[in-house]
C-alpha cells in the first residue's frame, strides 16, 4: 500500500468507528464568549442554558403537535379557536401573562369550484385529496387558493411554465397569446400570488396552478403514504394575496383590522387578484396538459408528468367557475409574556403561526411546538427563580396562510409602542431534519453563529455549527464553500418569501430571524391534507429530534438577547453583508449592460434569425434601451462609512467586554435605547412621496417574484429597467444607511464615554 | 421611441423582411481563395463547383432512400446485399470502375430472446415493435444486442445508471454490489459494448439496456408517428463489441475477413461480451423500474418515467435468456474509382455505409444518398470530359452497425496499398436539417471551412458558415462563442463514438474527416424500425435540402483534395488544435490534484460523515493516491515546434501560391508524397511493444468511455491513475509528433528548395 493512502487510511478507520458519535455530546458545553456579555455573565449564561437544554422535551413535542393537528384549523374555524385557547392554557400554565387579541379579518372559504374541459374531450377535474386511514382531515377546505375572485370563464388553455414575467416574453417569442384565455401554471419560481395578477397583466381571464411532479412528487422520492412526497391527487393550497403591496387583511392596509377599523370595501382592496385561480393535483393536470398543442414547451419548462409539455393555446378548451363565501372571520393570535428583571420596557418578540391549511403538521405546528417547547422550559426557569434581564414575549399567530394576517393586523394594531420596545423579532415556520439554516438582519448573525456553536446536531454529536459547515464543504456555493474551506461562520441566509417576519422587519424595522432546521425530511404535502401528524412522524423529524435542537437554537438566541449586558448586535457582518450586496448589485448591471448590448447587436446583425428553427419558430427577443452608467458610489461609500463605525463600535465594545462591562446603568440604558431602534433609522421617512406599506430600505419583496430583496428600491427599478429610478433609489438607500450609521456612531459614543 | 431603440429597429425591419432570405443565393460564389489551389486554380474549381451544385438533385436522393429502406437491410441479409448490388450498378452506370468486395465476417442473429419478472409480480417484456402503417420493416431483424453471449440468468436487479465505472463507484457509496445481479442502464454516456464489459467486471451475471423518455422519447418532444421521438415500444438495436481494443469481424484482428484468413475461436476473441445483455423499450423498462425498491436513484440518475427510480437490488427479479445463430455472413463493400489524371497514385476516398438495423432511412442512408448525388454529379462532369487529378474512391460499406465490419475489414485487407497511396478519407454517416458539423484530424479544417463558406444553406440563404456562427453566438459553448464573436471560423469537433472513419484514421494514420448536418431534426427513433422512409421524411430533412447541403460540401471537400495543386493539409490549426488539447489536459490534471487533495482531506476530516443523512447513507468516496506534478514540457515542447514548423511551412506556401504554384513536377509529386504519409508518422512504431489495434498515437478511444480522445496513452493513464503511464505517454506522444514535424519540415524544404 502507498504510504500516504495508507496514512490517511489510518486517520480514517480512526474516524469512523460505526455508531459511535465524532464527538460526544458534552452536557455542559465549555465556556465560551457571548456577544454582548461579560466573561463572567456569559459563564452564567450558559449555565442557564444547560439547565435550559434539560428541560426541553421531545415527547411534549409530539403531544402537542398531536394535540394541535388533531382537526384542520385555519384561521377562522372552531379548531382554530380551540387551538389558539389550548396555547393561551399552557402559556397560563407555565406562567406567562397571556391572552389573546382578536382581529376581524376578511378570509373567503369556497362555495363553488369547478374546473371542467369540455374540448377536445370532456375531463371534469376532481380538485380533491383521497382521505388515507390515518387522516385527521375531516371538515377541511378543500383544495382552493384563497381570494380568488369569484368568476365563471371559459376558453382555450395555455401552459404558462410559472407564470412569471419572463415566461410570458418567452411566449410572446413564440407567437402566443393569452389575451382571453385561461392560463395554467405550475406552482414554482416565486410568489404564487403573482401567478393572476401577471396572467392578468398579460389579458388572461382565468388561472389554474398545479404541482409538477417534479420537483413536488414522484421525481422527487415516493410519495406519500409509501413515502413523503405529493401523491397524485395532491393539491398545494394557498392565499392569492398580492403581498407585494402589502401584508395582512386586504381591507385594512397600515391599520390594526380591529372590530372598529375603517375598511376598505373588497373592490378597493389592491392585493385581491382580478381572475379567478384554481389550484389542481398533477393527476387532474395531466389531461389538460395532454390535450395541450401548439409548440413545445422549452426543455426547461418541462416537468415529471410522462407526456409532452405543449404550450397551446387549446385545442383544450377549459371552464372555470369559483364562488366564495366571502365572509369577516375572527383571527385569534396568542400573546404571552414574561416581563424581565431589568429593562421591562426592551421587547424580545419570538413568534410562529399557528393556522393551518388543513392539519399542519409540518406548516406551521412542527416549529410552533418547538417554540412551546422554550416557553414551557422558560417558565420552569422562571419558577425556579430566573427572571430574563429584559422582556420575553411569545406570540403564536393565526391567520399566516391567508396573508400574514394575525401578525400583520397585530404589528399594525401596536405599531406605536412596538416602535419603542421591540428590540427583535424570532420567528419560525416549520421544521424538519437536518441542517440548521437562518434567515435574519445581518446585525444578528454573531449571535445566531455563536448559538449554532453551541447546540448539538442529534444525528452526529457535533455542533450544528460544525455539521453545517462540512455540508457546506460538500454541498454549498462557490462562497460557502470558501468561506467553510477558511473555517469562517457562514453568513445568514438571506429573506426570500415573506411569512410572520414580514411586518416587524419591512414596517415596523426591528432586527428579526427565520430560523429551522431542514434538508433532510421528504416533504412534498406543503398545504395538502397529508400534512399530517403521521406524515410527519414517518418523514420529517421522526422523534422530534431536531424540534428539541430548534428550542434550543432559538431559545438560546432568545435568552441571550433578553439576557444580555448589551444588545447583541454586530454591525461588522451587517456592513459585510451590504458590501457584498452592493459588489453583487454593481456586478449585476454590468453584466446587464453588456448582455443588452450583446443582445441588440444580434438582433441588429440578425443572429437570431439565422440561427432559429424555420419550423419551429422563435422570435427574437425585444431590442432593449441600453443599460446607462449605473454609479454605485453613494451606496458604496455609505456602506464604508458603515464598516468603519461598525468597527469603531466593536472595538469599544471589546474594550468595555474586557472591562467587565461594568457600565453605569444610565448610560447602559442609553446606550440599549439607541441599539433598540437603530433599525428604525432604515425605515422610509415619514414624510417621503413613497407611501408603500414596506417601509425598510434594505427589505421589501421585488415585484416581479415576490421574494425579498436587498435595497429593494434598487432592485426593483433594475429589474423593471427604469434607470432613474435606480439613481434615485441608490441615494435614498445610501441616506437610510448613513442615517443608521449615525446609530451606530451614537452607541459608540457611549460606549466610549468616560463619566 | 429612445432614439437608439429607433434606429435599431429600423435595421431590424429592413433585415426581416418576411419570407425574403437575408441575402440572395447567388448562383455563383465569388472567387475566393482555396487552400492548395492557385489563384487560376481556384477560379477554375470554383466554376467546376458550381456545374457539380447544379448536377446534385434532391429527387435523385429521394427515389435511392425509397429504394434503399423498402426493407430492413443488415449485413447478411438478401436485402443488404441486393442494395449492395443497386449501388454498385449506380456507380456503374455512372461510369465508375466498380468492384463488390465480400467479407466473411461472425454476426449474430437472435434465436431466443425472453425477458421476465418472476418477483415481486410477473411480467414478460414484449421486446417488440408494434408495426406501424407506413412500415417496411417486415422481416426486420427483433430487437437485440449483436454479440451478446448465449445464456440464461435470474437475478435480482439493480439500477445502475448508465452502467459506467462512476456509476459503479456511486453504487459502492450507497452499499449496493452487483456480484451476482443482472443490471438495468440506459443508454447514454459513451459506447453501449462498454455497459456490459463493466457489468460483468464489477460481477454482474446480466445486462439489461433500455433508452429513457428523456432524452429519447416523450420528454424530447411527440413520438412517432405523432412527432419524431421514440415511441413507448421502440428499442434501440445495437452492437455490444468493446471497440476499444480493436474494431471489425472480432474473429480476424488486424487482419482482412477474407475467406481464407486465420480466424480465431469464438471464445478468444476479446471484443466479445461475457455477459448476455438485451435492449428494451421504455415501455418495458417502466415496470422493472417500478418494481425496484432500495435507496433512490441520485437525481441526475433519474429519467423521464412516472416513477421513483430505485436503485434495487429487488425486490424485482429477472429472467434473462439469450441464444443467437452465430452465423458468418458475407459483407458487400461497394468501392467504385475514379482514376486521377495526374496523381492516380493519389487516392482519396469518400464513404458511407450501406447497412442498417431495419430500414435505416437517417441511419445511413440520409448521408449515403448524399454520397450518391456527389458520385453522380461528378460521374456527370467526368462524362462531360473532366477529370480529378487524383483518384477518387467511393465507398458504400456493409457491416457497420455490427461493428464497423466492412470498413475495418477492407482497410486491413488494403493495408499496405492504403498505407502507400491514400490521402484523406471523408466519411458521413447520417444527415439532417439543421447546422454543419465535421469531426475530423484538425489538419483539414481549412479545408472545411472553405467548404462552409461557400455552401448556401437552404433555410436562410447564407452561407452555411454564416448560420454556424449565428448558431454559435447564440447557443455555443463559451469558446466557440469567442470565436464567433471575433469573427474566427470555429474549429472542427473532436472525434467521438468511433464509425467508419476509426480504421482509417486510427489503424491506418489517414487525416480524416466525418460530416453531416443537424440539429433541428426529431430524430429519437434511432436503430428502431422506425428509422423509416416515412419518418425521415416528415422529421428529419423533408424535402432533401439537407442531403443537398451534404452533397455539396462533401463534394467539395472531394473535389479539392482532388482537385488541388498541393494537398491542402493545413498544419497551423492542427498545431493550435493540439496546443489547445495539451493545455486543456494539464488543467484537468491540476483540478484533479487539488479535487484529491481536498476529497482526501475531505474523507480524513470526517467532512462526508458529518454532513451525511443517516437514515439515507452514503459512504465517503474512495482515498485516492495524490496526483502527482505531471510533467507536459515534453508535449508543448513538441508541439511548439510542430506550431513553428507549420507556420513556416504556410508561409511558403503562401509565397508559393503567390507565384502561382509553379513547382515543377517532381517538385510537386515529391511535396505530395510527403504530405499524403505525413499522418503515417503519428502511428505507433511497429517495434513498439504496444501491439493495440489503435496505432495513432492522437486518436484512439478512452477506455472508460469508448469515445475518442485526443492523446489517448495520456488521458487513458490519467483515467485509471496510473501516473508512470501518463508520464510514459507524453514521451511517446511527443515523440510522434516531433517525428510529424520533421515531415512538415520536409514538406517546407521542398517548397523553398531552389532548382
Amino acid at each position: 500500500m502507498h504510504p500516504i493512502r495508507s496514512a490517511l487510511a489510518a486517520v480514517l478507520s480512526l474516524a469512523l468507528v460505526p455508531d459511535t458519535p465524532v464527538i460526544a455530546a458534552s452536557a455542559a458545553p465549555p465556556a465560551a464568549p457571548l456577544h454582548g456579555f461579560s466573561s463572567a455573565h456569559a459563564a452564567e449564561e450558559q449555565a442557564l442554558e444547560a439547565r435550559f437544554d434539560a428541560l426541553v422535551k421531545a415527547d411534549d413535542q409530539r403531544d402537542w403537535m398531536q394535540r394541535l393537528t388533531d382537526k384542520p384549523h385555519p384561521v377562522g374555524s372552531p379548531a382554530g379557536k380551540e387551538n389558539a385557547e389550548f396555547i393561551a392554557g399552557l402559556f397560563r400554565s407555565w406562567g406567562y401573562d397571556t391572552r389573546i387579541e382578536e382581529f376581524q379579518v376578511l378570509f373567503p372559504t369556497p362555495k363553488l369550484r369547478l374546473l371542467e374541459m369540455t374540448a377536445p374531450t370532456r375531463f371534469t377535474a376532481s380538485l380533491s385529496e383521497p382521505v388515507l386511514a390515518d387522516d385527521h382531515s375531516e371538515g377541511a377546505l378543500p383544495p382552493y387558493n384563497a381570494y380568488s375572485p369569484d368568476g365563471d370563464v371559459s376558453a382555450e388553455l395555455v401552459y404558462v411554465n410559472m407564470g412569471r414575467p419572463q415566461d410570458y416574453a418567452d411566449l410572446e417569442r413564440r407567437g402566443i397569446d393569452v389575451r382571453g384565455k385561461i392560463v395554467l401554471a405550475r406552482y414554482g419560481g416565486g410568489w404564487r400570488g403573482l401567478k393572476p395578477k401577471v396572467a392578468a397583466e398579460h389579458g388572461a381571464i382565468g388561472c389554474i396552478v398545479f404541482s409538477d411532479p417534479r420537483p413536488f412528487g414522484f421525481f422527487e422520492g415516493d410519495v406519500y403514504p409509501t413515502g413523503g412526497w405529493l401523491p397524485e391527487y395532491g393539491v398545494q393550497r394557498g392565499s392569492m394575496l398580492d403581498t407585494t403591496l402589502y401584508d395582512g387583511d386586504p381591507l385594512t392596509p397600515s391599520v390594526g383590522a380591529t372590530g372598529n377599523a375603517v375598511r376598505l370595501p373588497r373592490e378597493a382592496a389592491q392585493t385581491i387578484p382580478r381572475i379567478p385561480v384554481q389550484p389542481i393535483s398533477y393527476g387532474d393536470a395531466l389531461p389538460l396538459l395532454k390535450a395541450l398543442a401548439g409548440p413545445i414547451a422549452p426543455a426547461e419548462w418541462r416537468g415529471g408528468l410522462p407526456l409532452t409539455y405543449h404550450l397551446g393555446p387549446g385545442p383544450a378548451r377549459v371552464h372555470l367557475a369559483i364562488a366564495s363565501d366571502w365572509r369577516m372571520v375572527t383571527a385569534y393570535d396568542v400573546i404571552a409574556r414574561l416581563t424581565g428583571s431589568e429593562h421591562p420596557e426592551q421587547w424580545i418578540l419570538r413568534g410562529n403561526h399557528h393556522d393551518a391549511w388543513v392539519q399542519g403538521a409540518s406548516d406551521p405546528v412542527s416549529a410552533l411546538v418547538a417554540l412551546l417547547g422554550e416557553a414551557k422550559a422558560m417558565g420552569a426557569l422562571a419558577k425556579q427563580g430566573w427572571r430574563p434581564k429584559r422582556t420575553i414575549l411569545f406570540a403564536a399567530w393565526d391567520g399566516e396562510e391567508a396573508g400574514l394576517l394575525g401578525s400583520a393586523e397585530w404589528a399594525e394594531t401596536h405599531a406605536a409602542e412596538l416602535g419603542e420596545h421591540l428590540a427583535a423579532y424570532i420567528n419560525s415556520d416549520g421544521n424538519s431534519r437536518g441542517f440548521p439554516g437562518t434567515i435574519g438582519t445581518a446585525n444578528l448573525t454573531t449571535l445566531v453563529q455563536q448559538a449554532y456553536r453551541d447546540v448539538i446536531d442529534p444525528e452526529t454529536g457535533v455542533s450544528v455549527a460544525v455539521r453545517l459547515r462540512a455540508s457546506a464543504l460538500l454541498d454549498g456555493t462557490p462562497d460557502e464553500q470558501r468561506l467553510a474551506g477558511e473555517d469562517k461562520p457562514l453568513p445568514l441566509k438571506p429573506f426570500s418569501i415573506g411569512t410572520d417576519y414580514s411586518s416587524f422587519l419591512a414596517f415596523l424595522g426591528v432586527p428579526s430571524l427565520d430560523a429551522g432546521y431542514g434538508g433532510e425530511e421528504e416533504y412534498g404535502v406543503y398545504h395538502t391534507s397529508y400534512d399530517s401528524f403521521a406524515h410527519f412522524n414517518r418523514f420529517v423529524d421522526p422523534g422530534f429530534r431536531y424540534g428539541v435542537a430548534l428550542s434550543q437554537t432559538t431559545g438560546r438566541i432568545v435568552l441571550r438577547l433578553a439576557g444580555a449586558d448589551v444588545l447583541p448586535l454586530d454591525f461588522v457582518p451587517f456592513a459585510a453583508t451590504l458590501d457584498a450586496s452592493v459588489k453583487r448589485l454593481a456586478r449585476r448591471v454590468d453584466g446587464l449592460r453588456e448582455e443588452t448590448v450583446e443582445t441588440n447587436q444580434r438582433i441588429a446583425d440578425n443572429t437570431y434569425k439565422l440561427a432559429d428553427d424555420p419550423l419551429h419558430p422563435v422570435q427574437p427577443p425585444k431590442i432593449q434601451e441600453p443599460v446607462p452608467a449605473l454609479d454605485f458610489t453613494p451606496l458604496q461609500t455609505a456602506v464604508a462609512r458603515l464598516a468603519k463605525s461598525a468597527a469603531a463600535y466593536a472595538a469599544a465594545l471589546d474594550r468595555a467586554t474586557a472591562a467587565g462591562l461594568a457600565l453605569p446603568t444610565d448610560r447602559r440604558n442609553e446606550l440599549d435605547r439607541i441599539l433598540l431602534r437603530a433599525e428604525r433609522a432604515l425605515l422610509r421617512p415619514e414624510d417621503s412621496p413613497d407611501h408603500s406599506w414596506y417601509r425598510h430600505q434594505l427589505y421589501a419583496p421585488s415585484l416581479t417574484t415576490g421574494s425579498f430583496v436587498i435595497f429593494p428600491a434598487v432592485q426593483n427599478a433594475i429589474e423593471q429597467r427604469t434607470w432613474p429610478d435606480a439613481k434615485a433609489g441608490i441615494a435614498s438607500t445610501a441616506h437610510a444607511i448613513d442615517a443608521y450609521t449615525q446609530q451606530v456612531d451614537a452607541a459608540t459614543a457611549v460606549l466610549e464615554r468616560h463619566p
